[in-house]
């Protein structure tokens, strides 16, 4: 069989599996500017929902420009828990358990303290070197808060070739808080979010999560794992904007954790204007100031689409998705170099799948600059290609094969090495 | 003279004003979508921009959706110390000095936190009773991490009816920090930034500013005051929409001052991925998590036209437009029960003048139900008139007097108490 018949076949495949991919109309409802673009980086930045077009006009023109401040109690002061009660519907989580806040960073800085207050005695903070840097800068900040002589441990991270033992292995009774992504950032490994979660309370420490590079896409069962605290970015999966703001998730009834930035708007009754007021009971006492009212509106037309979707179909076309991308890129993509740095079970990784090569770098370059095709890179040596099955398609799966194949076999990547970085 | 003829005097005296007003065009560069709505609340939620409609349109549908991920590298990186440098030039600030970060509570932690790390062996941060709620919250919570004893002193506060001593008797050897808002958010009383920052020096003390309520509006030199922080909001007279992220100043120059909750797009090189990556250096250390693109972007528009305006022109007409309230008020309103409750010394107030009134909930409530006219309510007894030199007209000012009067004469506070309030 020649090599365009073998094309053939697989654009045939593809094609057949778009036609019966029963989430394919969901691209439709996301701006899709550019169809000859393959984005692969919505594990980066999600794709504008159409319906978020239209509510960005309405907020700013009708609700700013229109109602002026009587629209803080027309809506606004509602928007970030309502949307933290659907984003806790994605999470395992009840109302009243999920709230939009600030940054990913902020947030788990405020949860890691809270955490730390709530266990005196134990110093240990435990994470690994597989989570994202700024969780392990906010972590090492939120240890100096509690002072004391608090530390993090950062234990060798993922399990790409096999289990992970390190986080279990640092577990006894000196550790306070275990911290890590549910799904790493590089590898895209994907812990087992119960199991973890009952060994971190076996030892008698807190669990807090960085959901980040899950919520979404991979079912999330907070309350049955009794997971302590989570946090996560609404602007990957989730489709929310540049920048918007994260999320954080407190269980009910656990007056123990305590927001150790408190503010007006987390306050019991912020209207009252009472220095002295005291913390809004479970996770809305950790916002803390005003939240950017039009970043936050428009995290919600995404998670919609998530609720709407649901994430066990989400998940079933996301581990189709990337069993497609590991299957064509052993195949294709070994030989030139290519070594596969996610997890092969699929119930061990999230959406996305990482690839390592020596040139990296100007291999992403040369895809974005020759090839319209946006993944990612990771220093020193990795290409991210993220999956997000309310608008990936699985003949984007086979383009992204294809270009970076052929990126390296015609020398793109020599055409593209010390460019500037078109995607950070 | 009869009532008629008085009114109608005063109406052609404002008109009068409002004709000679150098200032009068640029209420066209706002959203007015109802002439007879009176808003007097721009020290709470300033007016939108037209700009920023267009703004809003741009950076969601054609650089989220269009551009997608590649837009950080086109722009989005560089918005937050753009926009910082551009309030930096209404603050007395070089470039590099003023960020745009998170709200402006979770800032004045971060800021008041390094401030007190910064000076070792002291233990008291002295703030006062009129400083926003939200701040003295965010105080105690600096002092509470940075714990060894440190503790919040709250002096009474203004000085509406004469100077004030208690800063400054506070002062001793024991104090880290002294931290005001450099307009009260109640009475309007307005610091001398100068005297006040060089007296808590000669104590040895460091001084944060929260220039909420004067950014904008009123002149102000961080740098030749030689103050060692500030923060502030840009939704009030900044114009920058429903909850927009708040700015941090940090002088050049000033390495002790250190963020404390480190993230990483404050690092020296967020996109290394290096979980031991130092601050960037100067205020742009101070921020942490990725900043809310959308919000932050709209707060453009609305410092550009302060900027276009100036200073200095805007300081006039307002202290014109309070100077015109307080004479009207005192001949029309203090006969039905109002007191002044701001400074009658213009340099000693910023732009907004409060008036305390046994019914002044339900006439709050009054006036926006049956006059179109929008101040705000400040619990137990107070209303607050703010005046935005670049869209509030004397005629305004004249209706807010004539409207408010209406109320109590014609009874309607009895009609609104009780009422669910319409404005925070």
């Amino acid at each position: 069989m020649g090599d365009g018949t073998a094309r053939s076949g697989r654009e045939a495949d593809a094609a057949a599996l778009d036609g019966a991919d029963p989430l394919a109309a969901y691209r439709e409802r996301f701006v899709v500017a550019d169809d000859r673009l393959v984005y692969l980086d919505g594990n980066s930045l999600g794709r504008l929902p159409h319906r978020a077009v239209n509510l960005a006009a309405e907020v700013v023109r009708d609700q700013w420009g229109g109602r002026l401040v009587r629209h803080w109690n027309e809506g606004w002061l509602e928007v970030t828990g309502r949307i933290g009660d659907k984003i806790g519907r994605l999470v395992g989580a009840t109302p009243g358990e999920v709230v939009l806040a600030d940054s990913t960073t902020v947030c788990l800085y405020k949860a890691a303290v809270a955490a730390l207050r709530a266990r005196p005695g134990r110093g240990v903070v435990v994470t690994d070197d597989a989570n994202f840097p700024s969780d392990i800068q906010a972590l090492r900040a939120a240890a100096a808060t509690v002072g004391g002589g608090h530390s993090v441990v950062v234990v060798p991270g993922d399990g790409v070739d096999g289990p992970v033992d390190a986080v279990a292995d640092a577990l006894d009774d000196t550790v306070a808080l275990v911290s890590l992504s549910h799904v790493a950032y590089r590898s895209g490994w994907c812990w087992d979010l119960s199991a973890t979660t009952a060994a971190a309370h076996a030892a008698g420490a807190l669990v807090l999560w960085d959901l980040s590079h899950s919520v979404g896409v991979v079912p999330i069962d907070l309350g049955a794992a009794e997971a302590d605290l989570a946090v996560g970015c609404t602007y990957k999966y989730l489709n929310g904007g540049p920048g918007a703001p994260a999320f954080v998730y407190v269980p009910h009834d656990r007056p123990e954790l305590v927001n150790p930035v408190a503010g007006w708007q987390g306050s019991d009754d912020p209207f009252r204007f009472d220095p002295d007021a005291g913390p809004a009971p479970g996770v809305a006492g950790f916002v803390t100031g005003t939240p950017p009212i039009v970043s936050a509106a428009l995290v919600e037309p995404g998670v919609d689409l998530v609720l709407e979707a649901g994430v066990n179909a989400i998940r079933a076309k996301s581990e189709a998705l990337t069993q497609r991308f590991v299957a064509l890129a052993d195949g294709q993509l070994a030989s030139l170099g290519f070594n596969l740095a996610t997890p092969r079970d699929p119930a061990r990784r999230g959406s996305h799948v990482s690839l390592t090569h020596p040139d990296a770098r100007a291999v992403g370059q040369a895809l974005i600059h020759e090839q319209d095709t946006i993944g990612d890179f990771r220093p020193p040596d990795m290409l991210r290609y993220g999956f997000a099955p309310l608008y990936t398609t699985y003949a984007e799966v086979d383009a992204a094969i294809q270009r970076t194949a052929a990126v390296v076999t015609d020398g793109g990547a020599d055409r593209w090495r010390g460019a500037a970085p078109v995607v950070p």
